[in-house]
């Protein structure tokens, strides 16, 4: 076995870094074999390619296991790289940006700590998948709902952490987390919010405090390992109506986009919906051979067969009503006129008892009730390949006609122009004023040429839209570089703000080194 | 006149310092003459009290100007000191909390940059206050509501920034502001979100952008000075009912806040309700010497009589309804059931078209329809002197009847028995599981006995509530420190933590030294 060692660090100054990490954990928690290893890489990326490779793997179980990991990382100048279940597939899995890091990773910290039926609250640590708050709730006999995401098996507070998107009003405009326990680099434990205060019991219902608020400084960063979060949990209502809008033409975009908004604003409708284009909802329902046979990006008029005999139209939404059922009554009426002014198109969905939710067969429609599951995962199948996988290109826009149809065709021409893909498309409106516009770009793993078109495809879009002034939510390790690279304004200024507060709170830049593009001192 | 000096500097040190204020700003852009800085003093402190005193004050007209102060400011170590309007009453108002601070005031940077009616929000400079926006969005024919406080001098800025509350559907949570313009110590622009990239549009509808998210590290802050912030609008509901609950027994309280929690975590009250007790109506309405002679508080009975010859009961809510006049009418259904099981509640109020909310007569109804007024501020002349002032102590708890009546027992005791005043008391429900209990202290400013008493009661409170886990949301000037002091968890590792990324964004420490108890290395 090759051991993949980080920057600046000897096989023997790992092996020492790893004896110290066994004597603080225990062994069992120190994986290092390569067959341990495997399944810490990138799910989907290409098996000989070896970027993104761990040295090894810590699964500690307390804070003060955390505590002493970042320690031990100081004293030995080891590289760390967090994560809390490791799902986050698309975007690099449980992967480190760094070759070489010693993966954290909090699996096993999956105790819910506190369900708060009073304030509609539950307490995580970060091993908490969907599925385990999801079963605490149940189990707790709460009537009480978690806004989930598409798949299940995620950790509530890494998915979190990543601003992932999740579906229930609570979800909306990524809302939903109110107060973080933080291990700093440098080992202290940080509360945010009216956590600060010993005995406060605000800390997970009000989202500030005295002085700035830090919490999102740990999203998407690598400036502190989060170890409790507070979540927002809905009550059930009276009513949840699941709702399907179906359109049959690609330029119905424009006016469902903007009728969507006005709904939106209204808070008519209040969750956040999903727009998905034909291919994307195919590659969940079948596989590409079955439509076409040709290597290039299947045609506009066999799209227009798929949507008629998938029955899934040019673009379909799906979106939910909750509340008193005369509410839902009144907004299900009013949401069916007002996109009925578009020619053709259809809305329809059935009112539902809280209770019933588990039991639906679609799982769209138990997502966004709050339940969690993984049947929209089988997307990646799409070429044909054992293992597809895919990787998301995923740029913010106005929630508008204008610029979804701007987007669309701007993706659209480069994935099928320049990479020959087909494009497949799920538009996320996480608030009544933006959209993200995840662009699925699947590809078959095992296929190298064709995976590296995929990679090639995604950087070219990075750049193209940004030049048109869309930024990407997230980014995929293999391009976070260059996603962040683009938020330039004012000669890199907001770069060097965070650069610099990393370099004050992580001067040996320990953890996660690269994570969104913010590099320690040294590997600048 | 005696010049107030910053610490560390010299007459001469200060005057060469004022002389490239004048240089870069033009000299009508200094202010130093005693009269002149007589504006920018705490408004409620006792005249002979020079604490909190600025050595001069600068009008900066643009971003560039700003980016010349901070650079001034840098080479000449001098403090700065800002504010958006300098409306912070009641915290301190326009003083700096170090006495020789240079206050930068940004009243003469009023531009509303933007309104846009698509996406519902509006661009603003920080000079720009409430007033102002509304006029703008007025004047322009849109067909959109800003979320405004209850007195509409101030700054949209600069009460944004100090975390203030707002009271229409778009201010709960706080949750109205979006991308911000920042100076940095250093004179470099950040900009943060989307606005990170050169050209993007999504700057002010998205919240937050690839890698970690700063925003709320520049609210209650001392690490940079807001230049520009995107605010969200709300489109003009077909129907608006402004409502009020009234209460005639002081423990109805705990069945009003259980009764209101479920209606907020339900969406059926959408907007930040006011629970306001006898005695704040009283101030408002009315003079102390008319209900009573005796200087020791109000007795019960007394305030029972208030309760009813001012037909405000013991408590009385101020919320209001937003949407389709069907579901406008279905919520006050049920809210008027809902508050109905508490023995005596009342629940009325009348529908309104967006267009009549400007000619309402009632403040409470102007403002939670956005129109900004300054009615409510009489309440100063509460002790008969003839300028009235008051300073807040404003701890946060979780929103349930168990808390709202453990708080309400603690302070009402403390300035009841302690400090002998009246207990004046405004709950303020920012989200649906929590709210601020706003403890007006009014006294009369010519008394300094009694003013003294009024700070003393204060800081007796912000210890003894902490004793119970609850911490202040804000703080005056004079008790900063100790509230945040308060906020000591993991031996004061959020201090630490803001400490920390001070030094290393304001080395020179010139940014409102000791803001929210953020002191710079040198001054700790």
């Amino acid at each position: 076995m090759t051991t993949m060692l980080p920057p600046h660090l000897s096989e023997q100054d790992l092996t020492h870094a790893l004896d110290a990490f066994r004597a603080a954990l225990g062994p069992e928690a120190v994986l290092a074999d390569e067959d341990e290893l495997r399944e810490f890489r990138d799910p989907f990326a290409f098996a000989a390619w070896d970027d993104y490779t761990a040295s090894a793997v810590l699964m500690p179980q307390t804070v003060e296991q955390i505590q002493a990991i970042v320690r031990i990382a100081n004293e030995h100048r080891v590289p760390l790289w967090t994560h809390g279940a490791g799902m986050n597939n698309g975007y690099g899995g449980p992967a480190p940006r760094l070759t070489g890091s010693v993966v954290v990773s909090l699996r096993r910290m999956n105790r819910v700590l506190e369900i708060d039926e009073e304030c509609a609250y539950a307490v995580v640590e970060p091993g908490v998948r969907w599925f385990d708050l999801y079963d605490a709730i149940r189990a707790g006999g709460h009537k009480l709902m978690v806004s989930v995401p598409d798949l299940g098996w995620g950790s509530v507070v890494g998915n979190t952490l990543e601003n992932g998107v999740t579906y229930l009003p609570t979800g909306a405009d990524m809302a939903s987390s109110c107060g973080l326990e933080v291990v700093l680099p440098n080992g202290e434990v940080l509360r945010t919010g009216m956590g600060a205060m010993p005995g406060n019991k605000a800390w997970h219902v009000y989202k500030r405090s005295l002085g700035p608020s830090p919490d999102h400084l740990f999203m998407q960063s690598n400036l502190g390992i989060v170890t409790k979060m507070g979540v927002w949990l809905m009550p059930e209502p009276e009513c949840y109506m699941p709702l399907w809008l179906r359109v049959w033409n690609e330029d119905d975009l424009h006016a469902l986009v903007e009728t969507l908004r006005g709904l939106m604003l209204d808070r008519t409708i209040e969750n956040v919906p999903q727009i998905w284009n034909t291919i994307s909802f195919a590659s969940v329902m079948s596989s590409r051979a079955l439509w076409y046979e040709g290597d290039e990006p299947i045609p506009d008029p066999v799209i227009d067969r798929m949507a008629r005999e998938l029955e899934v139209g040019r673009w379909m939404m799906r979106f939910a009503l909750y509340g008193d059922e005369s509410v839902v009554d009144h907004r299900f009426a009013k949401v069916k006129e007002a996109f009925g002014r578009i020619p053709g198109a259809e809305v329809w969905g059935e009112k539902c008892s809280p209770d019933a939710i588990a039991g639906l067969e679609n799982p769209h429609e138990r997502v966004q009730g709050g339940v969690p599951n993984l049947d929209i995962n089988q997307m990646t199948g799409w070429y044909g390949g054992e293992e597809g996988g895919h990787i998301g290109f995923s740029p913010v826009a106005r929630l508008t006609g204008d610029d979804a149809v701007a987007l669309r065709d701007l993706i659209r021409g480069l994935v099928e122009r320049e990479a020959g893909l087909d494009y497949a498309a799920v538009l996320i409106p996480t608030n009544a004023r933006s959209f993200i516009h995840i662009t699925l770009v699947i590809f078959d793993t095992k296929d190298e040429a064709e995976a590296r078109r995929a990679y090639d495809a995604c950087k070219l879009l990075v750049r193209e839209a940004a030049k048109d002034g869309y930024g990407e939510y997230r980014a995929h390790l293999d391009f976070m570089d260059l996603a962040a690279e683009q938020y330039s304004f004012g000669d890199h200024a907001y770069r060097r703000f965070v650069e610099t507060i990393k370099d004050a709170v992580d001067p040996n830049g320990i953890l996660s080194p690269g994570k969104q593009g913010i590099w320690p001192k040294a590997l600048r």
